[in-house]
């Protein structure tokens, strides 16, 4: 019997903007195997929601009788259990190194994109999530919304910054992944869909080679991340 | 009728230290393929001994009729031309990851390791090479060597900090390719082995996941790197 995938997702006030850049990298892993998904809303307060999952964190999948939480786990997941479908890795060593992406992309690519991100993401939250975001998100980063509001510029050179790397080789070839995309790629197109959904801040010049890649990654299956509901 | 390979490496004064990281790239990935190489040692002003590949800097690798300069060029000449023996890169999406590790290496983890070293690397200088040498990476650097000596502790902070998606890779895993060495490690155990041929900074702390990693390294194909003239 074929179940069909649920997939609790991070949502603002307006159940529609799913924002997260964690979910949408599931959402694009989902997309590339080309398996159908239910989108669970879910909000920072409805932590008894997933507890289920034995954790307080999006996104989590539900397959059947399988309850995978955290997005790398998931990707794995899904590679393992369909691997009929296309694969989001290639072989091993491109696994490995899709790791290294992963990573890089939490440490590096997002200290500076969540600066610029989380004033905006705070206006958009369901009233019940806001103090507990905020709270939580100015701890973590050390710094006000006021503040951050005020240091844009900043964190905005940052960003573009850290994405050096990424430029370079998309200079070269179309995608991360090479000639086509894979999951290292959807990694990043999670990041910037994060941004897109929740902030109308223009992050990238027009002639960077990561603005073109990000317009590939909208393009991609079927434009489904184009399609996304936006907060503004 | 086969043919030495033969490499053109970087020497200090005493032509057994060999020490450009890019020369250690393809080093390792000889080494990685099983062919054996010939060094032709080379000093900085010795442009006429490479005019022949049109351009000049090491490494240069003459095969048989075949020239070709630059790590990156060399490696997929050699995984192009000996695809008998072992994969550098495994398939084309683990390659594309691998161009990534590049760049993040060369843009990322260099610039502060450059400022770490490059004042060592100046007193292991064939006398003919040091004046051409201070004054070219003081200009790219923006910084005299002098200054760069006394900001030691800044620069290794900010090495360390930029290794850190290397660190986290490391934590889950022997490797950056995975099980298994491949060109992606090669590209770094090149940058540490430019460190330690040049100098006797202490880089890592011994806990670092990325110290064990080193250690594997030098241990690799026989141990080749680990035998390597020091200059100290």
């Amino acid at each position: 019997m074929s179940t069909t995938i649920r997939l609790y997702e991070l949502t603002g006030a307006d159940e529609h903007v799913q924002f997260s850049p964690y979910c949408w990298r599931s959402r694009y892993a989902l997309a590339h195997k080309g398996l159908s998904v239910e989108t669970q809303p879910w909000r920072f307060s409805d932590k008894e929601a997933i507890a289920f999952s034995g954790q307080g964190k999006v996104p989590v999948l539900v397959d059947g009788e399988q309850t995978v939480n955290d997005s790398w786990a998931i990707a794995e997941y899904l590679e393992r259990t369909y691997p009929d479908c296309p694969s989001l890795f290639g072989e091993d060593t491109a696994r490995a190194l899709t790791r290294f992406i992963n990573n890089w992309t939490d440490g590096v690519v997002h200290p500076p994109l969540a600066r610029l991100l989380l004033p905006d993401i705070h206006n958009i939250l369901a009233s019940g999530d806001r103090d507990y975001f905020q709270s939580t998100r100015e701890a973590m980063l050390g710094a006000s919304f006021e503040t951050l509001r005020t240091e844009r510029e900043q964190w905005l050179k940052a960003f573009r910054t850290a994405l050096a790397p990424l430029r370079r080789t998309l200079e070269v070839q179309p995608y991360l992944a090479g000639e086509t995309p894979a999951y290292a790629d959807y990694i990043l197109a999670g990041t910037f869909q994060w941004a897109r959904v929740c902030s109308a801040q223009n992050l990238l010049e027009s002639e960077d080679p990561v603005a073109a890649w990000r317009e590939r990654m909208l393009d991609a299956h079927g434009g489904f991340a184009r399609k996304a509901s936006l907060a503004y």
